[in-house]
């Protein structure tokens, strides 16, 4: 570690950020978790202030003496100098946002929430639609305030995934368009799969302590975090020593809570592998959205949805649900578990028509920061859009427009690293499939330590240190490419439907 | 409200202070509720920051010279000059200690408390002891930066009770030294009372039920608040919107978690009390921790041990237990609940042996600040202490030394308020039977919104405005006299023993 007297200041700034953000955090889970309803307001000011005090520390005049310095210095080691880049280039964004613009982002955002929470259960859009009118409107300006070269979108995709355009993402979607409905369409003329029994009366409790079971065998350390309930599951990290995340249970539908557990049990295993040296510093946090959806996804859909992982966890499952599942195969379970079918949820969806939920969002999104479309317009835009790709039409607005929590945070941009987090999860997957030889056999085992050995050692432990982009090619060997995901699927979707794909 | 600038900017920076410090109470309420244990140290390090921005604020150059000049305003409404004067106090207050000491206290506050976990889970003060002693030394470095006119205890004290001094507390302190012994020894020479049906087998999701009526029934909103499960029970407050409480549960011991209830819930009902517009000035904030103890007292011992609160919610309970409480009638239950044996558990003592507890801690504490005694030496004199005034030995360190949270947290000074807020309550109660002439037969029927009401007119909605003692004098027309105390102790223990006291 180096002994530079600057370095140690700008750390120390970073941290005092860190801990204002983590605190945020902390109040931000609480709000989804266990906040008491009239708590919303007083909350909204409290997260307001901790986003201002960050931000004043992080865009400091002092911070920016410092970097200026630092990027010169030539006693820092790799990872000081990685940290002092990235720094400087999250220091030169932040500048271009006021205060005053920050803080009122951050109460527009709680209250915006809350809004969401109350038309969700009036199930009614109208109710969200002014405070969402005011967040677009924001997300807009913030956006100009960023500047951009060739669409306001590209500058809010920057937030979550450094570096990705419209341009690319509009080529992957085109991918989509192509290749997925073949493969769809295939499946559709197949011998449908049964997963009717996901929907008996599966208890609570027992749900809850079989994904806890999971959680555990997957290397969670739940010394280091919890499981709680939420509206809309999530993992949130305040130290790579307490990383949270959060399930819902339906009891008519079992595969509501299992694989939202695996998925968040995946960004937790992410977070927990976090250098704790580096807290609150940019090789101690997630390269990208993208990159953090790769983990959720891998676990979720690479392990948790494949036949060797349910060759040693059915038996356990059958011992929590013995009637439940008398009739049920280990094969059987496997297929059910990867059923394709258009539907109208989002994070209940398949594998392929996962990435037209996707689509759909990115389409509006796009065309709401361009001001091509108005809010108010969003519930018939939405059906016409899912009837178009999916061939389906949401009847109320719970089932539809209202169904995720991203619009009313303010997160435009984050839909589309969903789909390149699932690219990636492939991508990274055949490469560990190659580095580990045994790992299929491991997995029938129920044995996934040597994978998360692999994962600490080849992304986790880089954090912020290499773009999504450079950390891709460093793994693999190259930059995204889609091919892994259609491979993987069609190997894993002619073995569920018997067809040669 | 006035439009002076000044009071405004004023406001805005006391309202930040107050945002930082309620979400360190979030991390706090977290960090005792459900916090994974290894959550600890950066949890320690996000309290440290938070502690340390908000005393940045709090003592900025800009506010003093905002309160130099706002002294002087004669534009201002008496709230408004309340809580100016309230602020120039604090100010000086804060201005004397530094924002490297006060990070230092913070962290160490959560190592402490920690450590506190540790040492109750071993039984063995000597894991408390190292960083109980690092705690000492920066309390007694506190008392001389705060200064003294003539004990470093005062200057402690000052911190929860605004203008108390040894003085007066070993008056107070001598007091019950004197007239208490000679209570209890005339009971200990009456029939004793039957409590053995307490510890009898009470499931914990009914006792659980049964509190959560009894905190409605008190007026507690629910809607702005919630109450958990803790080591040790504490109600803590985000804004008036956002008050909860938490309590234990032993199966064992019905009498643990029922008076807990009901204490946090006076508490709770304080700060739920507090009027929304001063939040995060002094008039929004609670009087001292005596008048905060008043309040949970005045509803645990005034009304929760008394024989009308029972007349309505005996029957209650008896739906919830009714095997276990087959044989026992609603006065046999109020002379249980009014059992006056000397034990070890301050929490669980009984309203006379319990200012034993607070006098043995008092001592305890003067000594520890004045140097008199050292930290290792504390099992030995606390036992010492306990055979001397209560005629018994606690047998290890839980049931000793260990039992309370207040010396991990550096509360020293804290715990003679809960001496002084039993007599506070015993004399507001004795006001408020005289202004609500139908008290108690409203209790008898299980309504208490009146008195609230009458609490909240008189004691709540005044904040910090005045100090205790002035609001005594408002409320009851004179300043504390422990006679109100030691006349409502003499005809509640009559009652219960059938003596002449």
């Amino acid at each position: 570690m180096t002994n530079n007297p600057l370095y140690k200041e700008y750390k120390q700034i970073l941290q005092k950020a860190a801990d204002l953000n983590n605190a945020a955090a902390v109040l931000g889970w609480d709000q989804e978790v266990y906040m008491p309803p009239k708590g919303a307001y007083f909350r909204g000011r409290q997260l307001a202030t901790l986003a201002s005090q960050a931000h004043e520390l992080l865009t400091g005049e002092r911070l920016g003496h410092l970097l200026d310095q630092l990027k010169f210095a030539n006693d820092l080691n790799p990872t000081e100098q990685a940290n002092v880049l990235r720094s400087f280039e999250d220091y030169s964004k932040n500048r271009k946002l006021s205060a005053e613009f920050v803080e009122e982002l951050s109460m527009q955002t709680s209250a915006c929430f809350n809004a969401w929470i109350e038309a969700r259960r009036a199930n009614d859009f109208s109710k969200f639609a002014p405070s969402l009118e005011k967040m677009v409107a924001l997300k807009r300006k913030q956006a100009e305030m960023y500047q951009y070269e060739s669409h306001p979108y590209d500058a809010l995709l920057d937030e979550y995934e450094p570096g990705i355009r419209v341009a690319t993402l509009d080529q992957v979607f085109n991918g989509i368009k192509t290749e997925l409905p073949v493969i769809l369409s295939k499946i559709k003329a197949a011998k449908q799969v049964d997963d009717s029994f996901f929907y008996r009366h599966y208890p609570k409790q027992l749900q809850w302590d079989f994904s806890m079971t999971v959680l555990k065998a997957m290397g969670y350390d739940l010394e280091a975090g919890r499981q709680d309930l939420s509206e809309h599951p999530f993992t949130t990290s305040f130290a790579p020593t307490d990383v949270r995340v959060t399930t819902r249970v339906s009891e008519d539908n079992y595969a509501s809570l299992l694989w939202s557990t695996i998925h968040e049990g995946g960004h937790a295993l992410y977070e927990q592998g976090m250098p704790e040296d580096e807290y609150g510093m940019p090789c101690g946090a997630a390269a990208s959205l993208g990159i953090h959806e790769s983990q959720s996804r891998l676990w979720e859909n690479c392990i948790g949805r494949g036949a060797d992982f349910w060759n040693h966890f059915f038996p356990v499952l059958k011992e929590h649900f013995p009637s439940q599942l008398s009739d049920v195969t280990a094969n059987g379970f496997f297929k059910a578990t990867n059923k394709v079918e258009p539907s109208f949820i989002r994070t209940e969806a398949d594998e392929i028509t996962y990435h037209f939920h996707v689509l759909i969002r990115y389409e509006i999104e796009k065309a709401l920061i361009e001001g091509k479309i108005e809010v108010k317009d969003l519930p018939a835009k939405w059906n016409e859009l899912y009837t178009h790709y999916l061939g389906i039409t949401p009847a109320d607005d719970v089932t539809g427009v209202l169904q995720d929590a991203h619009w009313s945070h303010g997160s435009f941009g984050y839909f589309p690293t969903y789909t390149l987090g699932s690219f990636y999860a492939s991508q990274f997957y055949a490469h560990a499939q190659k580095a580990i030889p045994t790992l299929d056999s491991d997995i029938a085992a129920g044995q996934t330590a040597e994978l998360l050995s692999w994962l600490r050692k080849n992304i986790h432990v880089h954090g912020r240190r290499y773009t999504s982009e450079e950390l891709c090619e460093l793994v693999t060997g190259e930059r995204l490419n889609t091919g892994y995901f259609l491979n993987y699927a069609r190997k894993k979707y002619s073995a569920v439907y018997n067809i040669d794909l």
